[in-house]
């Protein structure tokens, strides 16, 4: 029974999950954390990123010990074949972000040209604030031709045109724009720059790695861009968040309820589904149901919580386990971190797994084709199958495990501010950068990322906030670094006593009763989904600006502990290029280049001011972020 | 003695080739072939395309054999993951092709804006017939005018727009337009698909196997179109080839001359240096050589013989023997297929090894930071620096082998056309087609792509064009593949008699005839570079429309007999779905997936009527191409 215990800890550190890996065992359903057993040992050359498949001479390994080959077929040395692996997971990851921004582009430009009726400015101030900052004309205009002309320049932005990327140009500090521009690190096109990585780690074209690293450096500031693009985007048209009270864990499905799981990245067609809901509310009701659940998993989920304060009811590795409770009618995903395996485990549940997207199909799902144009229409399809589905399950046991947190979401930078200004109208970020002064607030912490397979899940997340939140650092959290943290109750004000050190607990107390909250801010800031990495950036940039420094001298740090998806290097290359000290969590498959591995951990540091932290262990990377706080409070005077 | 000699064969079978292997091994000299041989065994899940690191929690592989795990850690199939990597082959072929096109169409607008004086429009009418192709305006236009307009559209082409890829949707048949369009197969921007393909390919995205490959196919459309652009731009910039006599072979070096090697695929840099050799003569001369001997490798080789008869010194899996002879003092790089390799074999000869381009750096190799508006002065410091070298190494012993063959190369579709003119000036078509009808040529087979390591060098090719040749069927040939054949006598016309069937003899020997050529066309047509495969495609497009057919009726075949990039990859894709039969010669990574391999070599018929043909023996993948071209015969009721 101990060992038990112990066995589900080394899977998940959330009981709920716990519990669920019981029953799949109970079930013989196979879960990742099975697939993850047959698969070890890994391959240690693919773990060290010393493989190479990128012609057909190939496949080529280095021996990462020096026996056998020292070079690939080509003459590729493995600082060539690290970096060219890097750079691709690079490319990819930027070309997700920013396909969902594109995706969000398109959405935007059809509702100005009135094709897509379902869709609307829901934030007029933030429109007006990204055409201004873009350079698009505003007064005197239309709300729909300025909509027009901010989704024309974001299409815009994916090519070479005279001018570089707005979304990465723009948004910066002046002094950080002038460090990329003098690295030339500034990015063509978001797709110029995805496309030039897979030109130039092609079989005979790059063999420098620095090189190789330099250009993997301007890719990922272009997946900058396209982060922002997505949460600018995202939040005009549905809105900018603001606190908002929901709940966290599979505690928020209802056995007596259709529940609906949101899952992926792109609020698009979400939002739509969230306002159909009441309309179908009567369906499920006749059906036997007591209405309808809509939860979220992944940054779909977050999406929907930051807006809707919708529940999330689990994120990342722990998604089967939804299903596994068999309460979950349909799944319905988008695109990007959607295990194809949930088809398997919905066998045996009978719950629906709804693809919607065209460039996200599965084999054995259900498919129903989005589009902007048919949105009301296809979200209550979606809605209809769930209920159906409800329909069928309704007199099978299904077992929810009872744990469900508290958690106060939707702290978007605009909210962050709005609740600042309750303390000074005037200068609403003097009292977070007096506080920074002070050392009331030692720091500032992101987590971000995913859950790993070869982490306990949560562990990296929960132990390392807990440290650095004692220790007064601030922490703000995304994508499912944010779930991680929610499930634990870091985003339960009433945790605050609990887990912050003094002085952030005074600060997090004094705008929450600022704020008629008649408590304090949760101690984690939940601020988005893994596109809204931007609004970390965001704050760093405002934090920057005013101070009049730049931000790689800011007490600034941050952390994929859990990381899986190559969304998450290309975001960590980003916030190395904005100047953060960047914890990983995982090892990233670089380690068979001792040149790579000491450019990304060190070297970089001459050139941009950030760098990577690869590091395991909790509890020691924990150190090293608080050593790189305090090494920038030194930078800065402030002791 | 002998056994020296079938070792020899197994790696090469040229015989200049054969010799400086020797040489290599008796200077212990690591080359591509030992590096190969420490390679092997070769990791048989990459092999297999079983092996997945699109996430932070694989490496994942899966045993082609069913013992161990059946699905990566995310439940990927082993179908999803050999389509995911077949993808993002086809992506990164894509993305070099139209690296290079979009080069080319920088080059063409700086010419247009006075901003390159290097450069100029040395075919006027190919301009004016792309810009009518594309319906830009030329009447009464000045030349730059219709320039800026051609290079803005062919920078058009690589992002989303109203139009779809205009390089791709106005070049082929109405039929086959109608074909792809039907299965939403016309790229909407080429950097778009390569983009879109990355995101796809992601951890949790498309999980569908036929999705998947649906996206590689249009997205070897984008390289078609990639590939079109390069030969247009470079045709309008540089002349279109016509024939040219011309030789190959490491016999084309001389000991007594400063050796020039142009390595690569662009024409932007070697066109300036063909200029900038006679202003250079007098300084070699006083460096004590005869002169400056220019000679080609891959396809910068091509785009150079194609254009000015520069003869070719060796190609692709040989390239390091080129330096090994000793006597080439500087090797000119840009991009695609140099192996990095070059610069450890340049250490023992002093060989000059020069990168030129930003994206395409060698760690240890000289670099020249070239630009097309500062063309002629990188022209000049790279003569000076082989100058310098030839200074270094004139006493030095080198060892050049005697082997040379006469080459006829040059033909473009425009070259093609002019020639048969010669017969019938009204439907230059005419002859050829008739002579298919006839059955006097029995079809055409393209020959294109690589030397991989894995075969003995050009067996395949050599082999497989002897036995097609005394078939009847018109040869025609691009990049590498033209290189194996023009170095075993294919392009010279005193073998016509050797080697071709007495169909294809009587018609090669009438067009020759008729152009005052006194004898034959050699055996072989060589078509240009590997983006000039574009050209085969239009000859492809020409006969169809001539005959009113569609182009997967016609006994047109292709063959990458020994390919090695990912190029060759998306080349391939773009032959099938231009509805050709498409031989490979070497093992695609797709074995490990049944439904990919049927889906590649037997249901895209369904599609587009071409498929691939996957066969390592070259005698028995010969038998292939002649039953599918006889089937075709057939099918058109040529019998």
């Amino acid at each position: 029974m101990v060992m038990q215990k112990e066995e589900a800890m080394d899977k998940s550190r959330d009981p709920a999950v716990q519990q669920m890996i019981a029953r799949a065992e109970a079930q013989n359903v196979t879960t990742v954390w099975d697939r993850y057993a047959a698969m070890t040992p890994q391959c240690g050359f693919g773990d060290t990123g010393l493989c190479c498949r990128h012609c057909l001479q190939g496949p080529c390994r280095i021996d990462p010990f020096g026996e056998g080959p020292r070079e690939g077929i080509c003459g590729a040395s493995a600082d060539v074949m690290v970096a060219r692996g890097l750079d691709r997971a690079i490319a990819a990851g930027t070309a997700a972000h920013s396909g969902h921004a594109r995706h969000l582009a398109h959405t935007l430009k059809k509702m100005a040209m009135g094709k897509a009726e379902a869709y609307a400015v829901k934030e007029p101030g933030k429109l007006e604030a990204v055409a201004a900052r873009l350079g698009i004309p505003t007064e005197g205009r239309q709300e729909r031709e300025i909509a027009l002309d901010v989704a024309d320049a974001a299409l815009a932005d994916f090519h070479e045109k005279d001018t570089p990327v707005l979304w990465a140009a723009t948004v910066v500090n002046p002094e950080r724009a002038k460090v990329l521009a003098d690295l030339n690190l500034v990015p063509k096109g978001i797709d110029h720059e995805v496309s030039e990585i897979m030109h130039r780690t092609l079989y005979g074209v790059d063999a420098d790695p620095v090189n190789l690293l330099l250009a993997g450096l301007r890719c990922g500031v272009a997946d900058l861009a396209g982060c922002w693009m997505g949460t600018d985007l995202a939040d005009i048209l549905f809105g900018i968040p603001r606190p908002t009270v929901s709940s966290a864990n599979l505690g928020t499905l209802r056995a007596d309820a259709v529940n609906i799981a949101l899952h992926g990245h792109n609020p698009v067609l979400s939002e739509i589904l969230v306002g159909a809901v009441g309309a179908k509310e009567e369906a499920a009701r006749a059906a036997g149901a007591t209405g309808i659940n809509l939860v979220g998993i992944c940054c779909t989920g977050n999406e929907v919580m930051m807006r809707h304060g919708i529940p999330a009811c689990t994120h990342s590795v722990s998604q089967e386990m939804a299903i596994m409770t068999g309460a979950v009618d349909a799944m319905v995903v988008d695109y990007q971190c959607i295990m194809p395996s949930v088809v398997n485990v919905a066998e045996c549940t009978g719950t629906r797994i709804i693809t919607t997207m065209d460039i996200a199909k599965i084999t054995g799902a259900t498919h129903v084709d989005f589009s902007e144009e048919a949105a009301a229409a296809k979200a209550h399809e979606i809605i209809d199958q769930a209920i159906d589905q409800f329909r069928r399950r309704r007199n099978t046991p299904v077992e929810i495990p009872a744990v469900k947190t508290p958690v106060v979401a939707g702290f978007s930078v605009e909210a962050i501010v709005a609740a600042l200004s309750g303390i000074d109208a005037e200068q609403p970020l003097k009292p977070l950068v007096d506080s920074i002064k002070s050392g009331a607030i030692r720091g500032v912490c992101l987590f971000a990322g995913c859950n790993n397979v070869k982490v306990p899940q949560d562990r990296n997340f929960v132990r390392m906030a807990r440290r650095l939140l004692r220790e007064n650092v601030l922490v703000v959290a995304t994508g499912c670094g944010a779930g991680a943290l929610m499930r634990h109750g870091f985003m339960d004000p009433a945790n605050v006593e609990a887990l912050c050190g003094d002085g952030l607990k005074a600060v997090l107390t004094a705008v929450g009763l600022a704020n008629d909250l008649g408590g304090p801010l949760p101690p984690v800031l939940h601020m988005g989904s893994c596109v809204d990495n931007s609004r970390a950036v965001a704050l760093t940039v405002a934090v920057a600006q005013y101070l009049g420094v730049d931000t790689h001298q800011l007490p600034i740090v941050a952390s994929a502990a859990e990381a899986v998806s190559e969304k998450a290097v290309s975001i960590g290359v980003y916030a190395v290029a904005a100047g953060l000290p960047t914890h990983v969590g995982v090892m990233l498959p670089v380690l068979g280049s001792r040149l790579v591995t000491r450019v990304l951990t060190d070297k970089v540091k001459d050139l941009t001011g950030g760098y990577f932290i690869v590091d395991l262990d909790p509890d020691s990377a924990a150190d090293k972020l608080l050593a790189a706080i305090d090494e920038r409070r030194r930078g800065l005077g402030l002791g």
